[in-house]
């Protein structure tokens, strides 16, 4: 590990623009009106994004593809994988190999600083917190990220535009005898790979 | 594990109405007073549930009946318990029984999607990550689930009205050699089973 | 661990203020605007609580020093440590030692709850999930927490006041043979003891 490939994460690094304060704008309605608004595209893109972790880990692939812009972005750099898509159409095939029925994904985005900076544009701050068995790879990785992410809204409803993360730490290794799972949901309805995914 | 007993988790399947977008409803202001009344309503229903698992942890039980419904129902699914209560006077004996001296809790809800269906009605999905150490059995349990819930609004606070949840996964098994606690809160204010509860 | 020694853990020995309830106070554009501004300080806090948690663990010590109050009291109470200390310059200069180049962070603040009590006052819960290698020593450290903190706003910006935690439960153990990390962020960022800190 060089320390070229480990850059610098903070807001100016992440290319995080912050937005006005989250102080009110005005005295008069029109004001008070944008500021509610801002109020309520927060909570827009937190639920957004809260639901991108659901739909993964339950392999929700119907409710997973509204939540991304057709030119969605994707580029997560982990300890010895780097994963670089273009396009939801692409995104949505990989994310399917991906949650298959010998997989079990523990995926928490904690710590959203959200910053709205015009009707239609945001971005946003999360720490992410996941753990990932393959079980048909005898393999666990887990570990914590920092994403940053750029959201769109269009016709109404905000959507991902371009998300990506690195790695606060990642542990990966063997393992060879996985736990016994008493519930285990992707058993069930993850992809099922030997049909052809 | 057959299909049947693993049903599908998504918003049709828990029942979730999503109610109105998350959008400014008018340029008046009483629909600027209902917007924002709708964003406090958010915010005490997440402090409501955070709340919950606050004092189940610490075995806070004067403040964790505050909480609940009279009427409140709770249906937990686990991979190898099923826990249904009616009522709150049920629910409360059963919380006092499982959070005592000899147990340890980690009990965190996470990705909150609260939808306000009305001025006292409202649901939210929650994103549970869990840990539970029974030292008297020698067992752990731990893993992930969906809760979905509905909320009520009586006397201008927020309780829960019903609450019911199905693992994502869960991994149980005998603890033999639990870790040793360096600190352990329950010990001291946990429910002490030898004098009954 | 005697019972003096864990004291209760509720918002009346945290000395949590809860302010009014999360309605609306009137009809009049006068008290919406307070209504507003209460709603985004709540969500300013949160950003200021996820900012601490992130620039910790990435030891982003330039913007950690904006986030607290030049006469910041810190009090946390571990199982086997107890740390106390009183203003900005000393605590920046103990987490720049705390989070040096053989450790790892991870430290994740859930279940805000927090209470607005004046334009420039408020505190807030929250509920810390955390785990800490220090791979000089071989050594872990993990558990949760709760945190009650006093927010100061201070020209237009929240700022944490004081900040003061104690344990759920704490394991503490040493780690001869740590994982292998095929990420580690503070390997190359963490503060470098070798050159004096």
């Amino acid at each position: 590990m060089s320390d070229e490939s480990v850059p610098v994460l903070n807001k100016e690094t992440m290319g995080i623009q912050e937005g006005p304060p989250l102080n009110v704008s005005g005295d008069d309605i029109d004001s008070l009106r944008r500021d509610v608004q801002r109020l309520m595209d927060i909570e827009a893109i937190k639920q957004l994004k809260h639901s991108y972790f659901r739909c993964i880990d339950t392999a929700n692939w119907e409710e997973l593809e509204t939540l991304f812009h057709d030119d969605i972005q994707v580029h997560f750099v982990g300890g010895f994988y780097e994963w670089k898509v273009q396009g939801k159409k692409d995104l949505m095939v990989q994310q399917r190999q991906a949650f298959h029925r010998e997989s079990v994904g523990h995926h928490n985005g904690h710590h959203p600083e959200i910053h709205v900076l015009s009707e239609t544009r945001a971005n946003g701050i999360w720490y992410l917190s996941d753990t990932m068995w393959v079980l048909s790879h005898e393999f666990i990785t887990t570990g914590t990220a920092l994403y940053w992410d750029q959201y769109e809204k269009v016709d109404g409803r905000w959507l991902v535009r371009e998300t990506r993360y690195r790695r606060i730490y990642e542990i990966s290794r063997p393992n060879p005898e996985p736990p016994q799972f008493s519930a285990h949901y992707l058993k069930h309805h993850g992809t099922d790979l030997s049909q052809g995914g």
